[in-house]
């Protein structure tokens, strides 16, 4: 390998040793030693790539972003989009341990220390984005403002992923977003759109089988 | 003071001043030495009432099933009081500093660990049966399941009220709030009562200013 190939492995395989101990323990109580032997490198290496902890917690946390995502649906609706784009992320959630560490993080570190808003902004311009078009298409009711769905949305994704890691370890996720899709659809979407919406995920998701 | 209310007093003490390093740091982070001078009690009688900082944090989550709810509305629609119910914790959250550290812990540690189901499970039974009593009043949806629309409820409102305090610290929070049932109801009332339901709380709540 090249050496610029090297650093970029090295580097993907803290973020996956990191994932995985966050992912197990919670921020405050990962230490940087085990993140090092997880990842197989060496002291010297973890530090050419990362400072700190702090730091290597920022990396896996904007994983988040970089994961292609909304690449799956093959729906022209941009509402079930939508819809499919959360049942995608609960995939993720399901199978992507950097996905889900950086959850975690946003989760332990934002909702109490107030200073990782940027994440939620960016699901919450990136659903509202949707929401938008879904309006243009005269998918989303008139009276909506795409942006207060889009709290809606994030927010409630959000809790109900944790509450069905709580209670089934997400093994009921998808069901979960469908009981919860066909109850908000209603009072989002015009009567057509919530007609036709499927809140399971279009059947052309092409996600693995659902344990 | 009797002895008892002494020691009942002291208890409290130790809940309180816990509850405040838990908001702060969370759990990890919080140290015994410091829930101990927080809430000015001596060691010997922090040890008498609690056996480590593990058994202090089950005493403040616990606390959130201890307060009164639900006291405060005086609306006679099931529907309504479920309504009311969720900005009447809401308020808690913004005012009642053990309430919120009891979030945060059930939050923190039971998502994660998966081991406090237990408070999930209270409040999904909780909202479930007054669900119920909504569907019996002909309020909500025949073809809606009580228990299904609770998890609805109770993951929406964890995941609103994380949002609410990573992007305005919760000031903004009976505003989501309302924003979330005037898009939820729709889909799980009658239409009847979907158009009589108030999403921002009955007037007569008596909640204190919303800052």
């Amino acid at each position: 390998m090249a050496r610029q190939e090297r650093a970029i492995e090295t580097r993907r395989r803290l973020l996956v040793g990191a994932a995985e101990v966050f992912d197990e323990r919670g921020y405050a109580a990962a230490s940087i030693n085990e993140i090092q032997e997880r990842s197989g490198v060496t002291k010297g290496a973890m530090y050419f790539h990362f400072a700190s902890k702090e730091d290597i917690a920022r990396g896996v946390m904007a994983a988040q972003t970089e994961i292609p995502v909304g690449t799956r649906t093959h729906s022209t609706s941009p509402l079930q989009q939508v819809i499919d784009l959360t049942h995608e992320l609960a995939h993720h959630l399901r199978t992507n341990v950097l996905f889900r560490a950086s959850i975690r993080l946003t989760v332990e570190r934002g909702t109490f220390q107030a200073n990782d808003a940027d994440l939620y902004d960016w699901w919450l311009r990136a659903f509202g984005r949707d929401l938008a078009r879904a309006q243009g298409a005269g998918e989303l009711r008139e009276d909506m403002a795409p942006d207060e769905v889009a709290a809606t949305v994030v927010g409630s994704f959000t809790g109900i992923q944790m509450l069905s890691h709580v209670l089934s370890e997400r093994r009921d996720l998808h069901e979960r977003l469908t009981g919860w899709w066909r109850q908000l659809l209603p009072g989002i979407a015009t009567p057509e759109a919530a007609a036709q919406a499927l809140p399971a995920g279009s059947p052309g998701l092409g996600l693995p089988a659902r344990v």
